[in-house]
């Protein structure tokens, strides 16, 4: 049984009858999304048809082939592409970590694991000691015990960020630099603790980078549970391991930006742009990161179609090729963009999963910013507000390409993303349809109040 | 790769130094409800170890004894029993509904189907033709069609409304009354759609309650592809379908609200009472509905015992029995508040599941509600903010109950709840920990400042 007081809704305070009108133009496209919208089923052919997509595969390929062909079904102005060279790395094998002896006595207990993007193999089987520590200080302090070693970073979220991006912006460096970090002291390969915030054992990939000076050595994340274990096991004892990995690069391979436009009626030669990223990382089908964003794009186009809306600027939708492991494609958008001098007053990346919305994040200058917080209202109704700060990696190339040029993003809750980020359980079962489509609905919101209002 | 901007946290406006001293107690409840809250192992036990608990059933019996033992481990002032009787409604077997005619042609389609609690079974096979209705009007109009017949409302959620309960409480009718709306013209049996926002063909079940002037018939929630199918051939032709059910009730059964408490140390007389229900529908195992208010409750103990704090108001956490089919726990709490004439200042559910809070909905005066909403600040780091309006079916008894009373809910985000709501699939592996321990943050949150600056 459940009979409750009912929260009454917010109702956005009308201050003229402007205001009004656009009020009910949302709820329309509300209205016409959560109804009838596609973005759930786009989703389900871009995870379950093609799979995971990593730049340089046969599937990134068959996104962007899909892609195209799912754009032009929805009849905007025109649709192309726009090719770029991406990187070609492969996993390479079955990646393989395990635990070979404890205080001298061997054992043979293998951890979840996954080799880091852009990581190079092992070339064979590597065992060593391991050196478990928690930071970079703490390496930096135990730097003469690293030589011919494996060194394990400790590296756990901070489970009292609430805003969990804020946790992972700082166990994120482990993963980027810390194989270099290590190799700078001899170090022979690197291990960390998966970047999550899953009470599981899924390891989590993501993109690292070598600094040139040193030794190119593996790099694995492990399962959370495994990752715990070993650096229990590392503090009261001496620990060795075994490291192999397959990672490789092919020569770049060719790939492309996938854009639908639609011209303005009345200020064409100004372009505001929304979007996301059409690849993903191999180990799984990248439906929140960032399928997402692609099919939230794509919905936010299908709505102006299916409600006849004639914008006044012109509005491109961008799947964007290759972020996961160079961002070459958000590069060559904003590359182009200045060959052609292009007037990009509004740039907005939804590519935090298909959440529940929170926020329209908004990186503006004050005065500017004060102008979208009036719209909070209009956005309340969906779950929504105006907050200050947002873009995206696509489209931070983007900034300052013109004086006007704005940068956002689509702010969903983020209690659950790292859980599956970059993590095998990143699959469309883990998307819940209606809070897919309420993200539509605010990038749609945005998108007309942009058009209609212009950024000054 | 994941670079971006992060949105700026909404910080507190101190209006002064008492205000940080709130914001820095709720910190140290948060931080140690994210770091060491033990809601997601709890929730585990009941749902893992106990499983489903409909009144009356030993399951709901092994609730009780663990919610006591879990509550006394705690070490609050006193756990005690408050017993109350429980209607003890069995579904007896397996609800069968199938297709087995169209147009006068043969055929056996089964239905996904589940008799809806309280409902009384068939007594052997009822087979008949279907009158498919999308509304009580309509079954007004065509009431002369309806003797013999078996009666399908089309009980389908509204997408459009943001906030599912609104949805919910508009399609519950159906679900609630149709079977005696129906019976009253003579039908023979009643079918829904379930309702459900999920695009799958999982049936819901969930309480009916009869009017005694017409015809018990059987009454059965269909999965919604189903239904929706059932729907669209019964709207071009002549359907016939199959129906059998077998509840039935024993007498009714000896249940216990658990209550824990800490006494005040300054208004001992004044109590704060939080709480979510113990039971659960046979069909699942009550994770989200209501193991999540269960298992918040007490984490809001644990952590007032953990960080030694003293409240000056007495405090109740109760695990109310029987909210699903008769809400007697909750009747019987309100009956012996007033034999004892106990003094309630301010009452909350949290029964909306264990998904991110949104806000602390709150029914009270203008006056009082001003006040609690200068509290906004401090809940926002938390996801959260005061909004009007709130409660819970087993603390509803309590309003009015004396002139302080304010009643209050938690108010999660809502687009997953209707998914899984007295479904098959509210299980431990759809609650998010995270989630579900943000919930507890927010609710020790408003206990606290409620605590602390009473209510007036
Ligand atoms: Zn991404
Ligand atoms: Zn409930």
């Amino acid at each position: 049984m459940k009979l409750r007081f009912l929260p009454l809704l917010l109702l956005p305070l009308f201050s003229n009858a402007q205001s009004n009108v656009d009020s009910l133009f949302i709820k329309k496209m509300s209205d016409e999304i959560m109804t009838n919208g596609k973005a759930y089923d786009l989703l389900y052919e871009l995870t379950k048809k093609i799979g995971g997509r990593l730049a340089g595969s046969p599937q990134a390929q068959n996104a962007v082939i899909w892609g195209k062909k799912s754009l032009e079904a929805m009849s905007p102005d025109k649709v192309f592409l726009q090719p770029c060279k991406v990187p070609n790395w492969k996993r390479g094998g079955n990646d393989f970590v395990a635990i070979t002896g404890v205080n001298g006595e061997a054992r043979m207990q293998p951890l979840a694991a996954f080799a880091l993007g852009n990581s190079l193999g092992s070339n064979g089987l590597i065992e060593a000691e391991v050196v478990a520590v928690a930071s970079f200080e703490e390496l930096e302090k135990r730097k003469e015990e690293v030589k011919g070693k494996i060194v394990y970073f400790h590296s756990v979220f901070d489970p009292t960020k609430i805003q969990t991006f804020k946790a992972y912006g700082e166990s994120g460096a482990f993963r980027r630099s810390g194989a270099s970090r290590a190799a700078k002291y001899g170090a022979v390969a690197v291990l960390i603790h998966s970047l999550s915030t899953a009470p599981d054992n899924e390891p989590h990939t993501g993109v690292m980078v070598y600094d040139e000076a040193y030794p190119k050595i593996p790099a694995v994340a492990l399962g959370p549970n495994d990752a715990q274990l070993l650096y229990a096991l590392a503090k009261k004892g001496t620990i060795k391991t075994q490291v192999q990995t397959y990672g490789f690069f092919l020569p770049d391979a060719d790939d492309n930006n996938v854009i639908a436009e639609i011209r303005g009626s009345e200020f064409p030669d100004q372009y505001i742009t929304l979007g996301g990223h059409l690849d993903s990382w191999d180990v799984n089908e990248g439906a929140h990161d960032d399928g997402a964003g692609i099919v939230q794009t794509m919905e936010v186009l299908r709505v102006m179609k299916a409600l006849n809306y004639k914008p006044k600027r012109t509005i491109r939708f961008v799947l964007f090729a290759n972020e996961e492991n160079a961002a070459r494609g958000g590069k060559e958008y904003a590359n182009q963009a200045k060959i052609n001098m292009e007037n990009h007053i509004f740039v907005i990346e939804s590519d935090e999963g298909g959440f529940t919305p929170r926020s329209i994040g908004i990186t503006a200058s004050p005065a500017q910013f004060a102008k979208f917080q009036t719209w909070t209202p209009l956005l309340k109704p969906y779950g929504s507000e105006i907050t200050f700060g947002g873009g995206g990696t696509d489209i931070a190339p983007m900034a300052g390409i013109n004086k006007e040029s704005i940068l956002a993003g689509l702010i969903p809750d983020s209690q659950r993303y790292f859980d599956l980020h970059h993590a095998k359980t990143d699959v469309f079962e883990n998307v819940n349809k209606r809070e897919l489509h309420l993200g539509a609905v605010n990038m749609a919101a945005i998108i007309y109040l942009i058009d209609k209002y212009g950024v000054k």
